[in-house]
């Protein structure tokens, strides 16, 4: 099934008629009350993430406030066969939490307790609907912070379950290495806790990373202990523009390779400066640039600024400039977290299709050159920026929500730029997931690897009611 | 089953008569000619490890040379229900090449070529019999090195299998942070690709991480894309005695909170210095004592070092020496990778039974204080050392390998300390594995989440074939 035919396809299922059976609902009526909605416009809040795709929306919600809740629910689904899909903020960028088969979505936002601050261990444990910031502004006093930044403030719920990650991933890593453990629903209502707190554990099969990343296919996370990290002494920003992406990649390679430990490094194209600059009134040079953080002690910061600065200037970078005031930090890192709505505003009424593809850092510069020829033929503004320690990174193909053309071509960009990253030992998603519009790909990526996924799922929810649709 | 009855159950596999169907020796014959070896010397020492369990040959050694080679093993093997187990330097520390139902073993050694090196992507794909010494030589010129380092020289693929990490774990994770791909033999005989060169994926179910830590139970790896990094510009190593394992730890915890990026850090007890003061001639102070190694630039690790000073001498810390040099440096961590034989060497003739819990760092101090007064009760010499910044310590319990009194006493311990361990939230294994000894702690660790396993384990080896009688 292709892209377009997906579209058609929910567009179908926002028309289809509720079909939850009557004994079904009453069953979950008595044990949520107002709990439990039926509302249109709560159902079509559901069923919408930020992708481009049309609202898909369940047939009922159910607002969980603990374990037990989620249980009940899962309990209550699969005695009447009935699809079940957990709903954190709705940020996500694949269409994960589309009802495409209809059924109860969970929502975990009330479930947003911080339960345990472990200060010493650099560890704490939260109900899955706390949201990123939320956290971090609960653990400030502790002197620790958790780095995962995917940009939008999403639950860390939905960001284990799709595995994201974000600016600082080059540092601190994704979701993959920063859930310790978990307690998981699974698709019979069995409740199991995966892994732990302990900082590393040969201790049987790793299931923490195999819930981690799977989209809520094989369970509901309801709980999560994650690591925490120093807030670092010192911070320092910089930004530094680039006669070409090809010199900005390289300068990167080169700092990686010296070790420098950069914290978070983003590439932005001359169109995303060009928006930001307007956007978030930056002044910038409209060229390809590079913005850094680096984490450390003050003078490890500035020797990174230093060196970076000084390999920059090799590659042929110019007007680098510095800063360890906090301010001057926020406000670059603001603007990149506002490169959402800055590339937006490039076409008033648009929703964007963004691609996520990651490549080895050594194909990024030829992965880009290729994809700007792509770009330059496009009927479309599409800004291009990205992860660029980790060789990830998005186009923001902006289109009319409303024309089956613009979105047919955004799609044929997209499939070719995917398999134009596999070829080069790619991946067609660093930190998006595969949602919905991404299993052909999977499947061209890995080929019979998926069925071991498959046969995975097969065992852990044979009846396919978690979040079917997704993922394979 | 009790860690007795294991012993009494493989000294009578020892015992045991070939079993190997004849038309599957003749189909192995015929395709490996004397690469399959049924010589009692050849399968004996396919059936040691460096624990203390009975020598338990396989029926059969095949000496593969790719991966096809284990494809035509596998296959005969499910073909004929013959038990198949992967092996690579036979150095696993809880029984995991031993042929518990008999079978087939298939060496890996010979697959030990480096297969590619990307330089600018910091990656290398090699064969699974490549050993960790081997890579980091065969890889020295491009200014890059592999970690992570469990001690023995052993096979990667062996590593990966067995989730090992060892002394630099703290600030280079383990293998599961390493490993970035895959080729994987499965039980049936397909092979299957897992993950790739990209620095992150969010595509699909984490298979990598699944296979890493399976214990060869769930496929056979005979590939490995594994990340390197920059070797460091500056290292230095330190060492500081203490007044008490407990100012040791809050020393290291002090430090960790402060984010000092410590490369490794081991504690070794009054005991263990003693040993390896015999041993390797150090005249260190004869009380707990860390060592330290630090990375980064040439200024950072001096800044490193002067900052874990200041922390050690708050808690009592006396002596803090640190060096640069590299004949300093090397000198300590020899001595700490010969702790094994320093220690043996504390009672001549002996086999050691080595614990290996790792908790909390918060509850490390205590865990310790505890186990201590076991240690005081013990018949045998007990020294005890570990990966302190990760909470994971060793007991490498020194017993009589024809002693069935001393070999119960030493389980006996090992069962209290990993019951202790798990009450403070701690796991039965940081680094070892289940293999055959801690299949029972698995179950009281994780309770129902075992089941998950067993079910992900049937799906994908419903014959039970790889590697039985481990971790399951």
């Amino acid at each position: 099934m292709n892209a377009i035919s997906h579209f058609a396809e929910l567009k179908q299922r926002q028309r289809r008629a509720d079909a939850l059976p009557a004994a079904f609902v009453a069953r979950l009526r008595e044990r949520f009350g107002e709990r439990l909605s039926l509302a249109r416009a709560v159902r079509e809040h559901h069923g919408t993430d930020i992708s481009s795709y049309p609202v898909t929306p369940p047939d009922a919600v159910v607002f969980a406030e603990s374990t037990d809740d989620v249980v009940a629910v899962v309990e209550a689904c699969g005695a009447h066969r009935v699809p079940v899909i957990p709903f954190g903020t709705g940020t996500s960028v694949e269409g994960h939490v589309l009802a495409v088969d209809g059924g109860v979505c969970v929502d975990l936002s009330r479930m947003n307790h911080v339960l345990e601050v472990n200060a010493a261990d650099l560890d704490v444990r939260v109900e899955a609907g706390v949201t990123r910031k939320q956290l971090n502004a609960e653990v400030k006093d502790t002197g620790l912070f958790f780095p995962i930044d995917p940009g939008a403030d999403a639950s860390l719920g939905g960001m284990a379950s799709t595995r994201a990650s974000g600016t600082n991933a080059v540092r601190y890593g994704t979701m993959r290495e920063n859930v310790l453990g978990a307690t998981v629903v699974l698709a019979d209502g069995r409740v199991i806790r995966v892994g732990g707190r302990a900082r590393k554990s040969a201790a049987g099969y790793d299931l923490v990373r195999l819930f981690v990343g799977a989209e809520g296919t094989l369970g509901i996370l309801t709980e999560l202990t994650l690591r925490l990290h120093p807030i670092p002494e010192g911070m320092s920003a910089a930004s530094c523009a680039f006669p070409s992406v090809r010199a900005a990649v390289d300068a990167v390679i080169e700092a990686i390779q010296c070790g420098i430990p950069i914290a978070r490094v983003e590439l932005l194209d001359r169109l995303t400066v060009s928006a930001v600059n307007r956007y978030s009134k930056l002044g910038l040079a409209e060229a390809p640039t590079l913005w850094f953080e680096f984490h450390g002690t003050p003078r490890g910061v500035e020797e990174q600024a230093t060196q970076m600065q000084a390999i920059a200037t090799e590659h042929g970078g110019v007007g680098f400039v510095w800063s360890s005031r906090p301010e001057e930090r926020s406000r670059l890192w603001q603007a990149r977290h506002d490169a959402y709505f800055a590339c937006l505003a490039l076409k008033p009424g648009s929703r964007m299709i963004a691609t996520d593809v990651c490549v080895p850092i050594s194909r990024l510069a030829d992965c880009i050159a290729a994809t700007e020829e792509d770009i330059a033929r496009a009927s479309m503004p599409i800004p291009l920026f990205g992860h660029v320690g980790d060789g990830n990174f998005h186009l923001m193909i902006l289109v009319d929500p409303d024309s089956d053309a613009e979105i047919a071509e955004a799609w044929d960009l997209n499939a070719r730029l995917v398999r134009r990253a596999m070829a080069m030992g790619g991946t067609c998603t660093g930190e998006h997931g595969i949602g919905l519009g991404k299993r052909e790909f999977l499947v061209e990526e890995f080929g019979p690897a998926v069925d071991v996924m498959r046969a995975i799922k097969q065992a852990l929810d044979p009846a396919q009611l978690l979040n079917p649709g997704k993922v394979l």
